[in-house]
């Protein structure tokens, strides 16, 4: 199976998500308020690219029950939706002028531009490590219990039967329509990295509401830390 | 004209390019060989995409005429991506096997996720600024004349009279299409960040080659850099 | 308001719908059961091409507000082809072997096309009419009130609060987003016609199953009148 | 090899073509110069939405090689178009008012539909029925020799070394880059039925100019025979 091939060959990164200190702080219930709030946000506006990427998919599918699975799975999107709604209540977060930051965009940019121009097969490849790496680190992280903090409700929501029937579904799909192996496994492996940057983005709580430029509405992000930055070259 | 506003409201952008490190070495000749040789490669990763950036756009031109003119701006990233294939003769720099860094990749998922999901306006908008950007710096650096050192044939070209027309085909291409104008602003601003981030990721000529991961053919890179860092967070 | 435009503009082709044999028989309960059983498996392979059309337009939308609405819209499509399920069963028409005739290819492939190509404005104009034109009829037969024949059903579905509120939520989406309107109204007017040839064909119930080719599986059709004659020109 | 499969499973249709009265007219120089005058007519409105599909298949290309070599495809394109707006000046055909018949229109949305929605594969299936045909009516038109004629100049064309290999470029393109064989034969015939109605509109020259509707800018048209009928049914 294409599906499991993909995963198992990118166990090393699977494995640091895992032991990522942003996980781990979810784990034991001890990440900084703050780097979780910001992880929301970003989360948030990923998730509305990776709806916009399903519906994309939805309507290249080459027949009519791939259509009706990838719609199923875009319903699953405006649930998780609906979840970050209810914690940005709970944590006072608004969502709405939440801006990307740049691991956010960057991950965004890929999914959506791999949607446009690649068969379905190569945009489920893109789409699963999102989907099979929340199932995994939810099911880690809920052994041998849900533990009770903070955090639980994330933990509660990815460990669940229906994260992992939506996880499999996508690669049952993958499985279905991938035709070009190699260039899956690639599109593949950068989703997975793209997961790990985010984690760490969200560690480091990138600042992107502070910068010195004035953005448009659909707007763009940059960091102060990135935007005009004159560093000495690393080898010269 | 809508394309004089878009440039105006970036002149610190371009002015930040104009006096980045990467530019002033240029500027002087003194630019380290090493940050040009990772440059030309990124750039004609980066040129490759634009192509296919203007092939969307001229097959979604409205007219006739406009997918002319796209189709002549394609034609124009193939000749200027013959003189990186000179360059890269010269300077012994391997094109066929060049990974994006992640400025490049950032950039050129950007160009092309615009130019699969936005009409032609918003394709010009996110297009013009690597054009009238690259004739600004030219013409700057081409000021009282030429100078006579190892980048003299970039100045050359970007001051060219030919490359100035290119970016007043795009610019005309922009005034005649752009219909949003809040989201031209946002588009171009974005690819001005981008811009500026693609000078500093030669300056500090991201490592993309040592990475510890395999990748498949299309492929994807990482730095060893971004890959696994578990950095303690910015604030907590 | 460019709905009402829209729509004031081709009364001649909503009038020769109404006028129509084909709709006239549904109004009076007379329509030979062949053609009412040809449309519905005609239809049941338009709705299909339609929900993709939709799920193209919420990709495309540039508010997330957009998507949602576009997302609903493709939903109130997957129940009006239950319905066609429905009908499927009482009338023992097969729709999963059903082939598209010449009308009904011509009309997908044009939204289609649109779907992928323009923007959301342009989308939402083509899309209108199949909409606007379906309330139009069903509350037009409806009244003084819905007669009790064989197709009741079918002005019951066309005639209801619940299509209407879907026809005005898509014309709120055209008014929200068409900035090109000369297009719009071109657009508009083609999908139209097409309309109208859709009531022709499945009154001439074009002969779709007995061509002489075989064909693929996501296939394609002829009519054995279209694909071989030799007639003589109009005019020589 | 998959390119002659789909051809030689096509061979009904290309030896209808050849033998269809407007071909027959063109090999004897008897077509009446109407026909021939609508026909390039509709013509040049195909070959511009032909050069867009071109564009939009060299954006999907894998590889680079694969984007020159659909670009260079375009480019042969718009140098047929060339030979057209020769014909025009001659013939005295105003190809900027053209609008296109319902054969052309049906197979224009065909091609644009396929080459946004799917692979580089299936755009290469539908493509390659228009170049092999041609290639073939010419090469057959030109034995023993090329008449001495008013149709000549097609005939030259069509059948020049020229022509042929692009055709073989297409046709190689289609070996490289085609997965789904059963789509691509689905594809390929339904063009190759598209070109058969392209001689035959050309033949009862579709009236597209005298409809009773004004159309917009980028528009549209219907014929008059078509758009308002009420024929009896077939069958009832």
């Amino acid at each position: 199976m294409i599906s499991s091939d993909l995963w198992q060959a990118n166990q090393d990164l699977s494995i640091a998500c895992l032991e990522h200190p942003f996980v781990e702080g979810i784990a034991q219930g001890t990440l900084p308020r703050g780097c979780f709030v910001f992880y929301v946000g970003q989360d948030a506006f990923f998730l509305r690219a990776f709806a916009r990427a399903y519906s994309i998919a939805s309507a290249k599918a080459p027949d009519w029950e791939g259509f009706n699975l990838f719609h199923d799975l875009t319903n699953g999107v405006l649930e998780e939706l609906q979840l970050h709604q209810n914690y940005a209540q709970i944590w006072e977060i608004d969502l709405q002028t939440t801006q990307p930051g740049v691991a956010t965009r960057r991950y965004t940019e890929f999914l959506l531009a791999t949607a446009w121009s690649r068969d379905i097969g190569a945009i489920a490849a893109a789409m699963t490590p999102c989907m099979r790496l929340y199932a995994f680190l939810g099911q880690k992280l809920a052994e041998p219990e849900i533990p009770n903090h903070q955090y639980s409700d994330w933990i509660k929501t990815y460990s669940s039967d229906d994260f992992e029937q939506l996880a499999q579904q996508l690669e049952d799909l993958s499985n279905r329509y991938i035709v070009d192996e190699p260039q899956a496994h690639s599109l593949y492996r950068y989703a997975m990295l793209c997961e790990h940057e985010f984690f760490q983005s969200a560690w480091e709580q990138e600042p992107v509401t502070s910068h010195p430029y004035g953005f448009g509405s659909c707007s763009l992000m940059e960091t102060t830390k990135t935007a005009l930055p004159h560093q000495s070259p690393v080898t010269s």
